[in-house]
């Protein structure tokens, strides 16, 4: 059984076994490995019609029988479990093996476990898997991180089973030591950002136009059809048509309306404050599921005063679904232009060469954001690599400028109805800011050298300024 | 020279040096020591008819100055410097000593440092302070926390040098360990947020209503004598009014539109994401903060497709400075719910047992924030101690109901106009979301339950369910 294994998982949790199966089903001889010998043997009983599989019930068994160099995929819960499962391999490995953390690191855990195991000789390569357990089965999208090195001998097998879109492999080298992880982290702060939107403009056809769920279904069906089209989209019309077997009411009615945050949603808003981008969309998702989740507060404040009997009529609801469209097209421009400006700052600050048109097209396929429009994304993005911006890339410009009276009617309307749209909102608020001539932020400089003397800058010559607020002429120096 | 001083201050730049002006003022005899030596020298020479000082020159010398048991106030920077300085003293101290950390320190570094020192039988007090260099020398708004017994013997010294209102000290012992940090910090998130809504406002009148900045300063002078109160209103008055001597222009014309983010608000937003609280107001003024700074943003943004020739006029204009003002109240009520809900989960979390009404009434004075609206603050808890949020108080509710249909007026002209109402918009969201009978978190958990098998709960009745999505039938099941 020695070397016989072309790479090996460890960590056979339904995530790890799909992602043993997808791998053996592309021929590639999978040894196995998991804390306890039941998911094992399981796994390689069940499913020895797919491949070849060598199981193996300790440490040292599963490193033997690794070809060299060796190759080992850990899909083990984030944190101490990761720790612990590296900790106990690293004194088995030799130079030159590779350490696949394919779990949801946070990057900065990854970056230190990089520089740990380099230190030791040994490849780590932090990596991210989207589409779930069912795309860790027929096809994830893949981001790798950890050195160049690795990704050449471990490259072709991962874009092997990864998800294919017109034929190219949706995986790609994202860079060094964290970056993969990093990318995966604010693929799914985009994703929060979207799914909100979707919710918002779920809201407002419900509310504001009074439409039923199986209405709005057929709605996002017709939406789908256009630049809209993707996978969420898609799936939001299945829920919507959805009637619940047992009351026969719409499925959407009888699922509690509340919603968690946690994990990578929240490090993405945490990393973007760390690294000064507003990434308002996705800090506005993450709120708003906690929000959702908090009954406490939501029971305490349900009487509060709001707007009666609000829903447009007549000629103020025609043509609104159709503003909805815009409003939530403009909106998810923004969002992930705010999402690939972390990236891109996440890449300056750690030393990344992260190619951001190929991030976009890596998310085609296998994961929840997979959409046309991240074609658009990788075009602009080829047009001009260093777009300081998606938004003035001139597509996403032309869409938004014609988009603009409609998205404004819509989040103007909301503000009238009573119906909560910190997406829409925020997201609009982001874009009147970034074109603004003048912000107010002059005055908030004011306020701040009035009170802590912190000193402003001049629009009309350099240097660092303070006002004597205190005395009587208020004569401006040099600081 | 033994035993001679009540209290002594290590760290003699701006804030020590007048922390120690401040303690010597009010008749305690203070022991002065700095990293270099010409600091406590000049201190103790140029302000000797202030009070007693007693420079000393080492460490060692520091400490034997000390009455039993010593108190130690550390005003160095955050971080490295004060594990430093800390360090540097614990040998040299005895059981029952205190350290007090007035620095900014994170509050997790504070948790930190009073479980490492209470293991050696010192007392470790981290203590926020607010004012500024004002403040530390006339009387600033003090947040310490730690061991109660150490405030037993330290409270009466502090609340003799804090700021008074009505007779009142600004000065309580918030709660254990990283308390008084931890209320500082949510503080000068406050403070953002507050400051972002002020700059809004401001904002709306310059560009909605097309008022110069001297008919502006007017205005906030006209609100300043009702609700809205409050030190940062007054200012705002002030430095609008102030007009640049070089070039004749408004003050706020010559000074850049460019703030920063760093520090405190930022953590105070990331702490929320960790306790799960929405914090919007405090985001969106962190990230408006961070927008306004990034110039190749806002460069390449300039000329993106807006809104022309925007301002209200006639009809459309009579009123809206009033609207302006009410939408300014109930967004500013927002804020400040959701920073007391914040310090509320932090002491759930940490198990301090902090009196939200004490807190709103120590920010009455020396602090950035002083407002005659806290009061109202103050007054709330005290009817109702366990209010779940400020927004269901009566006083809040009915002011916030008088203010909704201005509220809502003013969100919708900003998004009309082109005007970033970042800070509005996002509270009336806040306003509309905790208000909302039935969210839209329903076709999330949909979304979430179709395309990872994340499981949902019904309205109907207890448990978690699953859908087989993939399959014809569709069938739920208990998961």
């Amino acid at each position: 059984m020695s070397q016989t294994a072309e790479i090996g998982v460890s960590g056979l949790a339904t995530m790890g076994r799909n992602l043993a199966r997808n791998l053996a089903r592309h021929g590639h001889a999978v040894a196995l490995h998991n804390r306890t010998d039941k998911r094992t043997k399981d796994l390689a009983e069940n499913f020895s019609d797919e491949g070849t599989f060598v199981p193996t019930y300790s440490a040292e068994e599963f490193v033997q029988a690794l070809e060299k160099p060796r190759r080992i995929i850990l899909m083990v819960p984030a944190g101490k479990a990761t720790d612990a499962v590296i900790d106990e391999f690293v004194p088995l490995l030799e130079q030159g093996d590779v350490i696949i953390d394919a779990g949801n690191a946070h990057y900065a855990d990854t970056r230190r476990r990089e520089k740990a195991l380099s230190e030791k000789g040994l490849n780590f390569v932090g990596m991210g898997v989207s589409g779930g357990e069912e795309g860790a089965l027929n096809g994830p999208s893949i981001m790798p991180g950890g050195p160049k090195e690795a990704y050449d001998s471990l490259g072709p097998l991962l874009e092997d089973i990864s998800a294919k879109v017109d034929g190219e492999p949706c995986c790609t080298h994202i860079g060094a030591d964290g970056a993969g992880h990093f990318v995966k982290m604010v693929h799914n702060g985009i994703e929060y950002a979207d799914m909100q939107l979707i919710a918002e403009a779920y809201d407002l056809l419900r509310k504001g136009l009074g439409m039923d769920p199986a209405a709005i279904a057929e709605t996002f069906t017709a939406w789908n059809r256009g630049r809209l089209d993707s996978y969420l989209i898609e799936i939001t019309s299945e829920v919507l048509a959805h009637a619940d077997a047992e009351t026969g009411k719409p499925f959407v009615d009888v699922v509690a309306d509340e919603a968690e945050q946690k994990g990578t949603g929240r490090w993405t808003v945490q990393a973007a404050l760390d690294l000064g981008v507003p990434v308002t969309g996705i800090a506005e998702a993450t709120f708003a599921r906690s929000l959702s989740g908090n009954r406490t507060l939501r029971d305490a404040a349900k009487d509060l005063p709001g707007v009666s009997g609000a829903r447009l009529e007549g000629a103020a609801a025609e043509g609104f679904a159709d503003d909805i469209e815009q409003a939530l097209y403009a909106s998810k421009i923004v969002a992930y232009a705010q999402g690939f400006n972390e990236i891109q700052a996440g890449a300056e600050e750690y030393g990344w060469d992260i190619d951001l048109g190929k991030v976009a097209s890596i998310w085609r396929g296998g994961c929840i954001i997979r959409a046309k429009f991240l074609e658009e994304i990788t075009a602009a993005y080829e047009r001009e690599p260093g777009l300081t911006t998606l938004l003035t890339d001139q597509a996403f410009a032309e869409a938004i400028g014609g988009a603009q009276d409609s998205w404004r009617r819509v989040v103007a309307s909301a503000a009238q109805l009573g119906i909560p749209t910190p997406g829409f909102s925020s997201a609009l608020a982001y874009y009147d800011g970034i074109r603004a001539d003048r912000l107010p932020a002059a005055l908030v400089q004011g306020q701040r050298d009035f009170f802590g003397a912190h000193t402003y800058r001049r629009t009309d010559r350099e240097g660092t300024f303070h006002t004597a607020w205190a005395t009587d002429d208020r004569a401006e120096s040099e600081a």
